[in-house]
């Protein structure tokens, strides 16, 4: 009656070496920290099932730093501090040993370059295709978030990076859009959290959030939030050579997995924002405008109609 | 291009409701609040999963009810105070509008009666069994959790409530055991997190957590964290009538779903743990003590003889 079952064995040779501060070595109930004085939590839940979020083939390192990076994109959005995550993974009793290794040193990696650990989760079996969550915590200086809610009509939208690669590189994974160089399926198993920019928009944004379920629908939630319409121009929207390659502007606008950052920027602060941007080394586009009016988002061809898109971005209860 | 797509409409119908401060209404990336000063942070997360924590026919109020409460039951053993919650929900695209009302229904009374509010998540499809994470944050003074590692040699070990009725309640819920009141399913479909019990130990338990995987495997852990040995007189053991009634004294020692607080108490300090109880108006009971010795549990007869137990407790991955 002393041996460790199976289960926490698992826990120990995989997870433990991930913890840090405040996790109790993931031998307790809970994790306990003392948050950094001063500062507020920020604090997001994002779940990753196989069969929707991955694909079946997905390595297991890269899925770990997916789950991980689009959590942390959150935090980029809100201009946060990244702190520590929890985790729990629900997988076939059959799983392999050497998935949750690949899976542990894919956390290990990123935990190394974002400067987060483990705090604690929870392992369990599941009869379905595996299931993951992760929670995200941060700070921010008291009052500084960035919110979605916030923009004014007047304000420039830009966004960072560049737009389409994710939902272009889902294709491109699929076997479904050529890839030679690989680029596009990159981008789309392994995001780039923009956290270094999302902490010097304190002051520049009037809002923002990070495009993750496609540019078009994501912008209908800072016009929801700040109660404004909004404008995009197609023809300005940052494509990559490969996206631009491959022709595909509406799937580009309404594909998800982008995790860049989308923000509202009144007219007087946009050269501050082009300085943050070029300091933190990710290059940011205009792409439209807010208008007074109902939320609505449009998006203009370079002639001025109107794009009529079939779909705006992921909706996972679409019927 | 205004209208909110299918899985938004339906976290705002269910969930918005049950958001609170912090939560900036589930329409951010992430929350954001302030800890109460001077306080620490206590967080956790749970999965659960069809197929493996529920049974199909579970009702969606008591789901939800119970992922609520087994996370609860992991702030009553550090004897933390509730504070909010963030969780997961991935759903076949298949299930019913009435099943995440009933759902959201089960939380909003849970919510009242802890005191705790939703601050945030993720509503996602899958291909398999509905699957749920909840993440739960509650805070205590500085230094006051009660851990895992702490029972001293010496220590008398204490158990709250009753033990055995969540394991023969699933025997009940599944049709295998007679019960006649429905006492025992209820206790296994909807745990009692013992947070006034747990928030009155600081000062008086060394060691304590919840009994969720089993008892005889649970008190493993706190030997484990302590460098201990631990026996337990198994005719001590609290046993609700109807336990006592179906005669399986095994599978109370080695079932799961008690969510019961199992404490390490100096003999000095037992005359105040039974005040604490009273004013809480939960029973406990001294079922054993710990030992030096290399971590080990042993399950004793009235004889004094050793029980050799079949199995200790759950484990996920047992092969």
């Amino acid at each position: 009656m002393t041996d460790l079952p199976a289960e926490f064995a698992l826990i120990a040779r995989h997870f433990r070496p991930l913890a840090g501060p405040g996790s109790l070595d993931l031998t307790d109930d809970a994790a306990v920290l003392a948050l950094p004085p001063d500062r507020e939590l920020v604090i997001a839940a994002d779940a990753m099932v196989a069969g929707v979020h991955l694909l079946p083939d997905d390595p297991a390192d890269l899925v770990a730093r997916k789950l991980l990076r689009t959590n942390l994109s959150d935090l980029a959005a809100m201009g946060a501090e990244p702190l520590a995550y929890l985790m729990t993974v629900s997988a076939p009793t059959t799983t392999p040993d050497a998935w949750f290794a690949a899976f542990a040193a894919g956390l290990a990696a990123d935990q190394a370059e974002f400067g987060v650990h483990l705090l604690g989760g929870d392992t369990t079996s599941t009869p379905g295709p595996i299931s993951l969550s992760l929670t995200i915590l941060g700070t921010v200086l008291p009052g500084a978030a960035i919110r979605r809610a916030g923009a004014t009509a007047g304000d420039a939208l830009w966004v960072s990076g560049t737009i389409g690669d994710g939902a272009l590189g889902l294709l491109a994974a699929r076997g479904e859009l050529a890839d030679p160089t690989g680029y596009l399926a990159d981008r789309y198993r392994l995001p780039r959290p923009r956290l270094e920019l999302g902490r010097r928009l304190a002051g520049i944004a009037t809002a923002g959030m990070d495009v993750s379920d496609g540019l078009v629908q994501d912008l209908g939630h800072i016009c929801r939030a700040s109660g404004v319409a909004a404008e995009i121009d197609a023809d300005a929207v940052p494509l990559s050579p490969p996206a631009r390659a491959a022709g595909m502007l509406e799937r580009c606008l309404s594909g998800g997995d982008d995790y860049e950052l989308l923000m509202a920027i009144p007219r007087g602060r946009e050269a501050a924002l082009q300085r943050e941007a070029a300091a933190s080394g990710i290059p940011v586009t205009r792409i439209g405008r807010f208008l007074a009016g109902a939320p609505r988002v449009t998006v203009r061809a370079a002639d001025g109609t109107e794009m009529r898109l079939q779909r705006t971005g992921w909706d996972h209860f679409a019927r």
